[in-house]
Formats: structure tokens, sequence, C-alpha cells
């Protein structure tokens, strides 16, 4: 099996990989903040500065919201993996990269918010990486699963039912971008609300606070 | 029990939570000294520059103590919990966003404490996430005990013992806010002594001096 | 054995060196996006002030392929560690010295890109940055095997085939300093080159395409 | 023992502690290169402007090596601990509030070592916080000592060993504050040397260089 320029990496521990993701997306997700400041010399109406920075917020709850909602896959997913393989860690890096892109797109995002032409352009940057995240991401399971890295012990209805989560919304995210061209501010509200849709799925709400009404 | 949305996720190891929040706290807590600088030009006279320089250094203890805090606290329910689900890991989210937030009213706090009335903006600002974040952790470990996520063998006087330094001192925190409207360095520093008692219970550090004296 | 002055620490667990690393190396490959800005007042015409920004992105992706390319290798490699020793941290601190520094000659490359004579000193930099992390890695390796902290289980080839793979293309690095000399963008792409087929080597995508196109 | 205010928390794994100090560690030592710019238009001189910015390149490689021996301390210590309690958190929060301020002080020295005056006042703030680190770093280990947390296994001289590598070198760093009040600079080569010589114990080296010698 092995070739002369190949890794000889057979069965990888996860928790390397694991790691390293979870740093990376720790700190795209705080990067984020360092984004948001209020112009100098805005002493003299502090409040007024601070409401200002509204599109700075929004900027910063939808991408914290976006890597937050990938973490969670990335999790999920690697709950289920029973060992990894060089290309997983490959196809790793690819998700990476994106993800530490994503502070740039959702800084274009804060700082032209005002002016619609910018906008425009920026939510379809940012709109084109989070699509490039959500591929990126589906095709790691999909690379886990056409492997056999998935453990052995995974229920049928669980792989089946990660494998939808993981299929990227790929109608949403192009509706949401050709969207931005026209409505930018309504795209990326859009955005936020996939990623919190992605993490907090509509009916498990309602039944949970039902759940909770009873049990509570 | 499983939606047809929702993560197939039952019994979540606690490892992967753990990292990637000790990541997002310690990233947090070390962004901060990032605001602080000189002004150019204060070569002249740079012992008075950093001298000047105390509202930075305030917010940066107040904050770092505040994020150190959290840490521990977070760090002693997590050693008490057996696994996780997937509520767990989306308020445990809603935590680090409010976490990851706080290097933007600390910047605020530091840069506005010359200025009477943009301090109290930025007090009030510093204060709601801190309420916020309090909220968010309490709210983890009453969702843990819910739903049976707490480790079999803790006895139940530790948990009680827990939940009680869990369970935020609203009162200290409102009255810190209504206060910050009239006095806000005397809140920020009041914000100090919350994190500071939360990190070291002053009965404790009475005891343990005379326990140290005894033994050593 | 142990010197009065000696770390009193014999077989060390890989899990500490592991985390500190990959800490490094996700902060090292994200921090790189810090410095992709597009100049104030650009909103006028975002899209050309963003597509201005090509030799930022080209250092982007070059220094992430190349920290990829080193947390791949540092990955692969300590899988075939039993233990660590002192000297192994000291190495490694060595490496990621250079790692944390990447961020600047990348910064240094996509400042100058457009002019020749200061690209050509940014390239400079910048290869030598990445000759010294190459040799560092290759002096871990090295030391790993005279020092017997090699796994016993691992096969003589895989050692081998590991041991092919660190060592560092020292006449590659340096045809590209080199050329750099003269084509400081050529050897950017050169240097992008290394890392991605250091990642991917291209005989075993040829192959392994063959494969899935059989397998799929 | 339990007292009512105090933390729940008797026998705390040390997994926790180690992570998030390996993130603060990580982020410390990376966020050192932020501070290497070079100015605005330098671009007809670049070769000149990188090599004018010799004390930055001294200030990171002095707080790297610091944060790098810190680190190596820190590993060595936990190596020998069977648990921790929550006084070591406490103490370990003092020290990392220390190592994450670093990057000010190392900042400060950058700047201001072409002034003299400036540069007696940034070796101070520099060699008090390194002083105080060194301090939290042997009151980290007095306290593990004290509350019997080291191992039992652990050998008394090896625990000598490592009491006498983690008792803080007092009189160098105060002769080397007392130095930097009138040689700044010489100083700050003085703070290098006590990192180096830390990481990488003179007699040793030569020890080790004979053995390779001899070996390879």
């Amino acid at each position: 099996m092995s070739r002369e320029d190949e890794w000889p990496v057979r069965q990888l521990r996860m928790g390397r990989m694991e790691a390293f993701s979870d740093g990376v997306f720790a700190i795209a997700i705080t990067l984020l903040v360092l984004e948001i400041t209020v112009p100098e010399g805005s002493d003299s109406d502090l409040l007024r500065a601070v409401l200002d920075q509204w599109p700075s917020y929004l900027a910063y709850v939808v991408s914290f919201a976006t890597v937050g909602a990938i973490w969670l896959a990335h999790t999920a997913m690697s709950e289920y993996l029973h060992h990894g393989d060089v290309w997983l860690l490959r196809i790793n890096l690819l998700l990476l990269l994106l993800v530490s892109f994503l502070p740039f797109p959702s800084r274009l995002l804060a700082g032209s918010i005002g002016n619609p032409d910018a906008a425009k352009v920026a939510a379809t940057v940012y709109g084109l990486t989070l699509l490039g995240s959500a591929l990126a991401m589906s095709a790691l399971w999909r690379h886990a699963r056409s492997r056999n890295l998935v453990r052995p012990d995974a229920g049928d209805e669980e792989v089946v039912a990660l494998t939808r989560k993981l299929t990227p919304g790929l109608a949403g995210y192009v509706v949401m971008i050709a969207l931005g061209l026209f409505l930018p501010v309504v795209a990326t509200v859009g955005y936020l609300l996939i990623a919190v849709f992605f993490i907090v799925p509509i009916h498990r709400m309602r039944r949970s606070a039902a759940v909770r009404a009873e049990g509570g």
C-alpha cells in the first residue's frame, strides 16, 4: 500500500487533529472581537458611539455562530470516528484554512454595512467563505465514511442522521449569496439564522421546552 | 428520543468541550494585554507615560480576574460531570460568546476612565457582560443537574456546595451596575473584588493562613 | 547520568509538548489573517480593493500551507515517539521560535510584492525562516532516533519512510532563496508548491484518484 | 475540611490546568511577533528597515526564551504532580497573569531601546515582570510540596533537583534590574542569558556535546 513519497501514517489517533482544530476554532472565534472598536474621540457621546457599532456586533454574532456551528459539527463527527488517516488531516487543513480566513470577510462586512455597494461585495465574499467551509466539512465526513474511519459500534440510524446534518445546505447558501447581491443586510441575517438553526434545530427546541415544562 | 433534525449525539466525552473552552478562555485572557499601549512619542518621559496607563492596568487585572474566575468555575464544574449532551455544548457556546466579547468592554473601560460620562457607559456595558456570563455559567450547571450529567459518585454535599458557588451573585452585579451609573471607577473596583473573592473565598484565606502558620 | 544543573526529567509524556506546539501552530496559522486589510476609504469600489489585496491572499495561503505542512510532519513524527526527553523539548522550542516568527516575513512579503527591490529582501527573509524551520524539524527527528525515543513497535520501513519525508529539501530551499533574489514572486509560488507537495505527494494523489475511481 | 464558601474540589486532574496554561503560554509567546513591524514607506530600502528592527528581534528572542523557560519549568513540575488542588490553580492564575502581561514590557523595550532614558524604564518594568513570574513559579512548586501533591513514586533526589531548578535566581534578577538602571541593553542581554541557561544548563551542554561526539 505504501508509496515512496507518502506519509507512513496508518491509524492516527484523533487527539492531535482535535487539539489543533480546537485551537484554530478558538482563535478564529476570539479574534473577531478585535475588529470591534469605537472611533477615536467618541468620549463625548460614548453611548451613541457604542450603539453606532451595531454592524460590528452583528458581524461578530454571525461569525461566532458560524464558527460555533462548525465546531459543533466537527465535535459530533469526531465522536463517531475510530481513527484518522492522512487524507482526513489534509481535508481538515482545508477546512481550517477557510475558518481562519473568516475574520477578514467578517471585518469587511462590519466595515461596509452602511454603504450598499460595498456591502454587496462583502456579503458575497462572506457567503462564499461560508459555502466553502460547509463543503469542506461535508467532504471530511464523506471521506471518513468511504474509508471506514467510522467507529464500528456506531448505529446505522445515527450515521444517517449525522450525514443529513453534515450535508451542506447548498441551496440555502446559494439563495443567500444571490440575495446578498441585492439585500446584503438581509443575507447577513440569513447567515445568522442558518448557523443558529444548525446549532439548535427548531423542532427540538420546541420539544425540549415542552419536556422542560413537564419535567421542571 | 431522537428527532429528525437533532444531532445524533448522546454521551459526549467532555474532553473536546473542555479543550475548546480552555482555548477561548486562554485567548480572551491574553488578548487583553494588546489593549495596553503607551502613546507615540512618550520616550521623553516613559516612566510618566507608563504610570499614566493605570486605567489600562486596572481593566487588565479586572478582566483577567473575571475570566480566571469563570475558568475556575468551569473547571470545578466539569470535574463533576460524567458526560455532556448537545444542550450543554449549546449553553457553553453562549458562555464563550460572552467571555470572548469581554475584551471590547474592557477596552472601552480602559479608554474612558478619565471621562466620567464615557466611563459610566463603559462600566454599564462591562457589568452587563459580566452579569450575562454569570447567568450562562449558572445555566450550564443547572442544565447538567436537571439532565443527570453529574457523576453518580459525587457527594450530595459537594453538589450543594458547587451549586451555591455557581449561583450568580445577581444582587451583587445589579448593585454594581447601578453604582456604575454614578461612580464608574468604584464599580470597576467592585467587579475586581467580586472576581477575587469568587476565586479566593476570604474565610478560607484566613483559615488557610492559620493552617500554614501551624503547619509550616 | 543526572548532572547537578540538569532538569530531573527522564521519560516525558508527549502530551504536554503536543498541546503547547499545537497551540503555537494554531495561533501562528490564524494570526496571518490579521495582516489582510483593505485600505481606508475603499468603500467606493470595494470589489477592486478586495481584488487588489491578492499579495496578501498569496502570502496567507503560502504561510498557511507551510505551517500546515510543519504541523502534519510534527503530528506524524510524534505518532512514532514513545516518550520525550528534555532535549526534544529544547529543539522543539527552537522550531516553535521559527514558526511563530513566520507572520512577520509573511507580512513583509504581502506588503512589498509590488516593489521588486523590496520583494527580493522579503522573499529572502521568508525563505531563510522556512529553511530554518525545516532544519529544526529534521533535527527533532534525528534527535529522537539517536536517543531511542522512537516506539519499539515502529517498523523499520516506516521509520525510513518518515526519515526521508523529514529530511529537509535543502537543495529545493537554497534554489528558491537564490531565485528569490531575481524573481521574488516566482520564489513565493515555489514555497507554496514545496509546502503543498509536502502535504500531498503528487504520485500518491494520482494513485489515490485512481483508487477512488475504482472503489467509488 | 470543607468551608461553606470554599470550592468543593479535592483531587483535581492536572489536565485542565495544563491545557489552559499551555494555551496562555502559547498565545503569549506568539503574540510577541505582532509587535515587529517595519515603518510605512520603507519599501525603498527594505533591507535597511528590516535590519533597523534589531531591537524588536532582541525583545522577541528574550521574551520567547523567557516564556519557553517558564513553560519548560511548568512542564517538568507538572510531570511530578499526582493531582492538583484549588490553591494550585490560584497560584497558577497569578503566574499566568504575569506571563500574559509580558508582551507589554516586551513592546516597551523594543520601542525604547534607542533612547537611553526610556530604555532604563522599560528594562526595569521588564525585569520586575520576570522576577514576579519566577517568584510565582517557585511558589507553585513550594505549595505542591507542602500539600503533598507530588507523586509518591518521585525520587527524593529528583525532587531536590527540581526544587533547586525552580528556586528563582533572586540574586541574578536583582542584579540585572539594578544594572538595567544604567545599562539597559546589557540587562536585556542578561535576561536572555538567564533564560537560555535555565533552558540549557551549560555544563550539560558541554557534556552532551562530548557524548554526541563519542556516540555519533
